[in-house]
């Protein structure tokens, strides 16, 4: 998906909602979890059993009930690697299905991969080729070599994290590089190999009061904003300081919407949450 | 696998070779690659086709003949991922074959995994539960958070990248903290919430000369060092600089072990190649 198609999304729905896909089996309603007990059904042309029928049923209901009032789904892989080769195969079913139901949605894939360029190019390949994802988030730890073989597939997006919404964040994120805070280093480097159509960047919600300096260095590029909800962030706040003229903002959100009720009523009440967060006048 | 026992199967093999299982099919032998357009085998216990059956044969034969002559295996994720669900059974039926045929052996997943602590604490039950690695490599850009779940599993590693062997590597790598460059500021953080019996540091071999200077700050910890034999890092000069009384080395080689040999002739020529690689007498 390109900038613009992207952009006519967000006008469209008048939302900037990126609903994080962190599917905690732990978490589930009770009667989700209980399919898990039960045989074998068909999703997508395949068989799944235990873990990871529960798994796909309740992201088919988050998702039937969320995409109206979202842009973006956002799978953080950790939650689907967790269960093995059947994590996996829920990953891929899920993707699978947000592309067919809903093909105008946005979906990234929430990895933080990082490796040399060799190895990169496996993970390009794994992300855009093997699954259809619209974009990946990726660790700069590594340096260029390490992002640019995703900035070589057309209408693809390397998200690169640069100022994170966790506690530990600023340990690194705020060394000293060349007169400037190592993120801003990061984010003003990335941009000289990329353009604001294939290139978005991490910036947490705890960190707002950043937002306006960063629109000072970097006005085009999209950034991904982890951190309302469960985190504390403040969307206002965010949508205030970082929005640009093309919306320039998915604000993610997961469990706040994905865990909002543990009733039989969950998929409705994750609706709900949906539809009240990250409003996007525009 | 704890501090000890991994000392003790250097001095038995007298080697600190780690190699790396970055198996391409794309440049597997024509026979090995062949075996993807024939019929189901079975291995450990479950039926394989297609790629993954290649991916198997290969690191099988691969395994076999570079166990006497290594202490340790590193898959690289990527190769695995990047053929989706039948890569992850791949590496999972890889892992299991190393753990039961050579029990002794430390492996690797390298990974290069970094999220928030919610998150991370996925990865490390997806590499110290679901599958039985040894270690993990873990990038350290978010800081703390996401390394300190991987530190609470018994005989359990987090290797966290620090000056790696990368053109690109030194991009951020040598930003400033506190007076230090940015990878000693990492080693020294890290350092502060682990013991050298859970916490290894990757240090290319690219950045030999770098290693004597390491040994001032961080005299305990194993190192992983990638960057011989392909990337062009000398082995004499990582050993002179960088071993400790506990050996306090793993050296990786991948390329130049897996692809030594294109013909019939590849596992007895990878064996040979890991038998002339990262010898240490102690």
């Amino acid at each position: 998906m390109n900038r613009k198609q992207l952009f006519e999304q967000i006008r469209k729905k008048g939302t900037v909602l990126c609903v994080g896909l962190d599917t905690d089996f732990d978490k589930m309603p009770e009667h989700i979890r209980a399919q898990a007990l039960k045989g074998e059904v068909a999703a997508m042309g395949q068989l799944f059993k235990g873990r990871a029928r529960s798994i796909i049923e309740f992201n088919k209901a988050i998702i039937d009930a969320t995409a109206p009032y979202c842009v973006a789904y956002k799978p953080n892989l950790a939650f689907y690697e967790c269960y093995g080769v059947d994590g996996m195969r829920a990953l891929e079913v899920t993707v699978d299905y947000i592309r067919t139901s809903y093909p105008d949605i946005f979906i990234i894939a929430d990895a933080k991969r990082g490796d040399i360029g060799n190895t990169a190019r496996m993970y390009a390949k794994a992300y855009f080729e093997t699954m259809d994802f619209d974009a990946v988030t990726l660790a700069p730890y590594m340096g260029q070599d390490s992002i640019t073989p995703f900035l070589e597939y057309k209408d693809k997006w390397a998200i690169v994290l640069a100022l994170t919404s966790n506690a530990s964040a600023t340990e690194f994120q705020l060394a000293q590089k060349d007169g400037r805070p190592l993120y801003q280093a990061v984010m003003e480097d990335m941009m000289s190999i990329s353009t604001p159509d294939n290139m978005m960047f991490v910036v947490g919600a705890t960190k707002a009061d950043k937002l306006a300096e960063i629109r000072t260095f970097c006005p085009d590029n999209f950034l991904l904003v982890p951190g309302v909800g469960a985190q504390g962030g403040s969307e206002e706040e965010v949508i205030a300081n970082g929005a640009n003229d093309h919306a320039g903002l998915l604000i993610n959100s997961s469990r706040a919407i994905l865990y909002a009720d543990s009733s039989g009523n969950f998929a409705a009440a994750a609706g709900k949450a949906a539809a009240a967060t990250a409003n996007y006048a525009g």
